[in-house]
């Protein structure tokens, strides 16, 4: 179970509230590089881990913990950028408004309100909300928990590796020294839980605990194919050569080997559509209307 | 641009029908895991290639291609499964129907149909369909194509592991000779995958070309924070020991250590809500219905 | 704006109530082939009519609401077969309910949940909803309003071509006469639809009318690849003949030829990463961790 | 920020594992009426909460941490539930698995499958995931956090009184002693925050307080309309007399009254379609193919 | 059965188009808080109500076909407003065009188009569609009909208090007379709304008939927790006094009060992972790649 | 299966890079008009065709092959599009980079950012996705293969017409010389596919072997009904005269004609709630909180 404290993990400031920035932080929460993602997906691995290795269960709830909190920032951060964002439309009514006129330097709010997340202005009253930086709400597919140990662990190092991506394309479109040094942090956390997962694959046996799953014997995979480039190229032309192209496979049970894709199988042949399928007659081989 | 042979990759046989297994093989074309979804993730990754390592659009082309023939293989799996498939509820209809009755060894048509996904009855004419097992849509937010090109190799891997995963529990719920036959190519073809990905990763460095992104220079980052273990146990008490507690970080760039989660922002506090944005008349601090 | 009456458009009677039946009913409500789509689209487009045929805005707004009846019907139907449907998984419990015993010709409870969808039984209180046959909830990217009239013409026949195909289904799976009674009437209607949209088609000149839409002119197309097949079989097998490989095409603008499909164009050059793009620096050719 | 303790919050104890109702729990963590909603809808709401009333965020924290620890304590009986679930549709090899044939007394495993969910099978590894009991992931779009606290009041009721019906039914179904005692203190969970939602709302004025928003001036809405009731019977039939037909209003502000609904409006004349919008000629009065 | 009129409801005039107001009025169409969602939903309550309230399906199937029109009015003033909407990005061509360069006195038609959803150029013809105001489709998971009348009529309150929060932020963006004046009437039915299910609540019992649903045996509960405000403060503290922590409860059969949460349950122990079911083999503990 | 050739099948050119036509571009790959919809639409069309008609199955492979390549043409352009869009929001900086000032002709960064869609900047690294123009994914419910030919020819008709119409909008749209060619082939060959699945319903009957599907023996529809328009004006006022109103039926089995609807059904009734079901106790006819 879990406790709250209502201080936030790093100070959230922001000088010159922008609703365009309020709008691509949404990224950073209901994106699929987001933190409502790493969270969830933490928590699902942690509670249904199972084996042994209930350290894994352990480290998960740390960290899946401290995620809330990442939520919890950049939703106050979008709040904080959208509080001087207009309201109408309304050229005149706007001008009329000294908050407004102070948005962005001189801006014209209607521009304003054109860069904006509609929703931030007609759905939240002015707040964040579990969506992407497009307004397409997070669904929870994007939560990965396999039950496969190592899966996972490359699925969070991917979370991680997409979402410091996304942090550093933020920090770099931020004006604001506030967000700048918000954005500091999370980039830094971000490494760490690269890292973190990476740590966790070497303890799993790295390389040498590939394929993933390594429960299923390999004897019973065709494995000549198990380690072969397959070319498609209608030239026939091989890839440019690559570290997977010859020589030893990564999980050193192999050799690189490059092959022309060629059908191994036919013409796949269905049998005729069934009476009372609903196709049509033809594809019945009946006669129409019976 | 792209050419098509009829022949399939692979030989694909079915000696028993079985609808619920046509069922399971749909996640491996719709779901997340499945091949609609890395042959999408491919393309994107090649159409969007930016850099001078052409070497590795070339790469993604000719694997992207390959998958194609991958979701044909399996569509074709799942049309052939539901070639005997109960078309009605009425029991005394079906026992007349020999087709039917030979059905999964005598096994009551309805009962049959209720473990089918109602779709393959009533929306495809007894097809696939790209859903997954439960019979939700693809839909294309599950393709990741982030502009870093080490991130899409982990997001390639991690693709390629639950896909394997996938693949192996279909190989173990199996039970006709020819789906585990065909079963055995795929699993072969992830392993090469996985092999794949991770090669290409080591040739762009390894984990001594972390963190990802590795052009933002990391002095711009919370240092202190980029190598430290939060632990948010409410006793205090850190996670057990691992990999990622203590020693060298994976990158070789900092020492890994362990720090109990604390509070380092304020309570946030938000401008009261504005007037004209919606709230009640509270939270702007004036009378209500004014 | 709209009225309503109480009473149904047809009778809906359900003798045997069948919950895997109130299941497929689904796809006829909340399937892509269902009647809240044409319901939907038919108003949209009524909505969105522009140019001097009002005439097609009236027709569109008596169909459109005639379906709304059509979804009532349905979800009476649905209702109706739900009645007697267990709600508990205890066989004990089940055993001692007459109602529930008198399911299906005595069928063990636990069967008939294992085939409904769970949301009949634990969020509607046994009653029709929104979705499709396997559980998935309508969404509104289905109503197809393109400002086109002939377009839309086209999506309407398309529509009532896959659900009179449903509608057929249903009959067939079905084993209740008032259910049959009542798809025989769905059954006419779509029949109808299907001419009514056609006959529309024609009104609006038909294949002469074409390529839809007729409003742009076909000099800025390139059209010498206006009527031409192009093949993709990498032996370069043509298609096999058809009406579409020679002869006059069907708007009597050109004459149908088959070419084998070859690159007119070239190997695609995109830009390097940016600096400050979030890509790896290899992409955009600097040192690492700048 | 937020911190976790290991231990649940309540016991979850299984005697007898259901895959079947590990299926319909599933309802509880990702449906509609389930705890990530509840969770992410509470925290959204602090974090965007506006106004002197920092009270209510105060509370929003409470009650939303709490909720974290129903989600932990379902997903545990998910997977606590499908620990002796089929991995196989093969009778024989089933058969010879002592722990499948414990399953649900005696049921055939092939049984078991088709009533579960696949992906707990395929994608999960037998454990709990963020969809519903019809394996629909959740997605965010329903997280209300409207900026208008009253309005959010009256949504964490729907919330919590529709979630505590899905608790209802869950407990009603349910036959494990473990998963009853569970349910037992769910329920009462949710009983307490439909009474604390609606504590709320009285404190905040009540219906006095109505209509919602408060703040905007009602001499600005057509109030005429603002407390009649519009009939739609096409024969002028008014609706049967209630609480909402005549007498003064709830918030004391009106007098109910009933009228039968007529245009006041005139049939919609949109302007044509304009040239170069796609239309068909028709539809802009042009020549078509110009 | 239903019945149209081709005149609308409430007069629709729009005297300066204005696209980007197309937009957001979307949100009243196609959004969580719009009226496809009160409209299907309330059909969907009506279709399915059980009982021998009869009074409610009556009453709810008039209010359901009002909404109808209320769609049809809010589809009408979108594509009125897209009206002079421009079709290309090209300056040049826009400048040229007269009705293109009085669209919001003098904008850039860029400009004009930046702030649109483009869907509205390129998929509508200038026309309303079934989405939100970011361009999200309406999806039917949020037509809430539980089967319970009580928690169906919360939602119903829910609906109106975010759809006429909604409104009034419409009218208060709105700056075309006509438009005000259609909002002034929308605003007006859901204050009407509002009240009438709050109406219906209190026929219904209103607190008294508390907890929802009042069908269960409270015994049956852990009464212990059914009153109890449960504190997750990191610290102890407990939430700021309200009517939620001491005194009767709303329903007057208990009394608040308040207890700091902490774990009833243990940390919880899954089974291992089991043979065939695709975790790595250190979770099923036997040795890999057997 | 498949092979790729690196060049594309027709140039792609694009001399002003425009990030705003970017975003418009994306509704032709990922739009439910768009490139997605139609390769993925004719490949499980043709993988699950059934019948002896195999030259559909081929045909179809052919041009869902050919479409592969539309896609990644789109790809390349919408990538090239996005050049030279600006990255950060600080006016400052990107005033200091040429080549961000050559955007549109001295637009301020600000607002080309501000008519983007986000994810263009943020998670993709500029570069195309599988969304549409407002940034919705692609889901795969819109691939439509009903198992029924002629149902999926007029499905394919409308896919082709609803995509030239967008490629006329998007070639209306453009103002790059490169983007106008390449449109101009797009539109040809939607041109051409119109034609081929017209003339394909030409062979497989036309209008004469409607009703769709044509093995349902229409003696088991009620045949009353099969030809009749039925008019829903509450005033009696049937529609305008048309092809639909009167006169023989477009498939010569009837004869329209005009029916004001009226209800056949009566009011339905459905059974009280249940016991155990989750409804107020006033549903179920017991006293409460029994």
């Amino acid at each position: 179970m879990y406790y709250h404290d209502k201080r936030l993990q790093y100070p959230v400031r922001v000088e010159t509230p922008d609703p365009l920035f309020a709008r691509q932080l949404q990224q950073a929460i209901g994106g699929v590089e987001g933190e409502i993602r790493v969270c969830l997906q933490y928590f699902f691995q942690a509670w249904g881990a199972r084996g042994p290795h209930t350290k894994y269960r352990d480290m998960l709830l740390h960290t899946a913990t401290e995620e809330i909190g990442h939520i919890e920032m950049l939703a106050t951060a979008v709040a904080m950028n959208l509080e001087t964002a207009p309201l109408t439309l309304q050229e005149s009514a706007a001008e009329a408004n000294p908050v407004v006129n102070a948005v962005m330097g001189g801006e014209r709010p209607r521009h304003v309100v054109e860069g904006m997340l509609q929703r931030h202005l007609l759905s939240t009253g002015l707040a964040a909300m579990p969506t992407n930086a497009d307004g397409v709400p997070f669904d929870c597919s994007h939560v990965y928990a396999s039950g496969n140990l190592a899966a996972d662990m490359y699925a969070n190092v991917t979370a991680e590796a997409t979402g410091r991506t996304l942090a550093v394309r933020l920090y770099n479109a931020a004006h604001d020294p506030g967000m700048k040094d918000m954005l500091s942090f999370l980039v830094a956390r971000d490494t760490m839980h690269q890292q973190q997962w990476l740590a966790a694959i070497e303890e799993l046996g790295g390389a040498a605990a590939l394929p993933i799953p390594n429960s299923f014997d390999q004897a019973m995979e065709r494995q000549d194919f198990s380690y072969v480039f397959l070319g498609t190229d209608v030239t026939g032309a091989p890839p440019p050569e690559g570290r997977y192209t010859a020589g030893p496979s990564m999980d050193g049970k192999g050799q690189f080997s490059v092959l022309q894709n060629t059908p191994l199988g036919e013409v796949p042949v269905l049998g005729p559509a069934r009476e009372g399928s609903g196709a049509q007659a033809e594809q019945i081989g009946k006669p129409a209307g019976r």
